[in-house]
């Protein structure tokens, strides 16, 4: 039988990689990454764990892929997995937040192909402990949102804005008025990592791997 | 200077260990933990990487400590981490959520200490990669909690109820009116892992290291 693990590369310091992970891609027979213009994030974080072995860009462009899409990569994914074999999908954080994963996993199980899942540490749970931010004390809520909708935000005590987002000003002015206080972060485990909080210094950045925490503030 | 790092140890299965956790436990000086009747289950995850370490079992009794226990047991970290060397505080799944390390490391910086945190694999994390129940597809809203209020479900796509409750009964009908399917995940990722999804088994059930992910059903 063939198979097909979903692995969570984590946030991108190649240390935050679990050890099954790494187990798991060392006996893998092939590797298959989203094509990100002949690149791939979560690859370069595994790179020194997967070195001579083979890899495969699967063509997924963010944000307007279809079924038949879906059913393709799936497909290119089963012919290359040999029998007996396994191969290995990369996903940046974890595999089941916001991920191609999902919808890859749906259509390949529907060939034949088994799957399984190795957990990955999210982008929101790095980015908290960059920032010592507390998600949950106890009897608190937190939510994850890839968008930002006041409405949803009611009984809400910890948000974490994933993705990016249009108008920054508008967004940073809604989670004020909320009564929320955030954090901008930048790159969260990598070299390049930034903490902002300056209103300013976040409306000048544009890089599009960050996020948001907000944290109600106390109320009176 | 003395320093502290808050490690989370992931949801059980010790290769769900990242590399960062093995080699920073590996070099410090201490380990603490919160002492549960002589033992700890995030000891038990990391007990090959630190063997022969120092430990310290520390007294948080669950639900019911107080800011002078804090302060406390701070101080008992405080003074057992020597000068230029660090200790770990251990933490089953992630620092960040729900964890006496929040109120610990605001307690131990007041004392002079330096904190760093490296997260972990959450619980639901683990749960939904074992159970294969996609947690945020694009769009869609997340909600972590430690207790159940039909309310915080209003705009909720997906919800993971960590902790124990009381009336399951109750809670099991109560999620089913509000339009969601559960699984019960029981122990994720350890040997005796078990994922529920009958009422009667789950009711049986009493195992306290168990969380529910309700996904909603699909709207007409």
């Amino acid at each position: 039988m063939k198979k097909l693990y979903g692995i969570g590369t984590g946030p991108g310091d190649k240390e935050l990689v679990t050890i099954k992970a790494v187990k798991v891609m060392e006996d893998a027979d092939i590797i298959f990454a989203p094509n990100n213009k002949g690149t791939n994030m979560a690859l370069d974080i595994v790179k020194e764990y997967i070195a001579n072995k083979k890899v495969i860009l699967l063509n997924l462009p963010m944000g307007q892929v279809t079924k038949e899409d879906y059913i393709k990569n799936a497909k290119i994914m089963e012919e290359n997995i040999l029998e007996d074999k396994y191969g290995v999908f990369l996903t940046l954080g974890d595999p089941l937040i916001y991920s191609t994963f999902i919808y890859l996993m749906e259509e390949i199980e529907e060939m034949g192909v088994q799957t399984e899942i190795v957990p990955g540490i999210p982008s929101f749970i790095a980015a908290a402990a960059s920032s010592k931010t507390p998600l949950t004390l106890k009897g608190e809520k937190l939510l994850i949102i890839d968008e930002f909708n006041e409405n949803s935000l009611k009984n809400i005590d910890t948000f974490c804005l994933l993705k990016t987002w249009k108008d920054k000003e508008k967004l940073l002015k809604e989670i004020d008025e909320e009564g929320f206080t955030y954090k901008y972060i930048k790159r969260a485990t990598l070299e390049e990592e930034k903490i902002l909080i300056d209103e300013e210094e976040i409306l000048k950045d544009k890089d599009y791997i960050s996020l948001i925490i907000g944290r109600r503030n106390p109320r009176d």
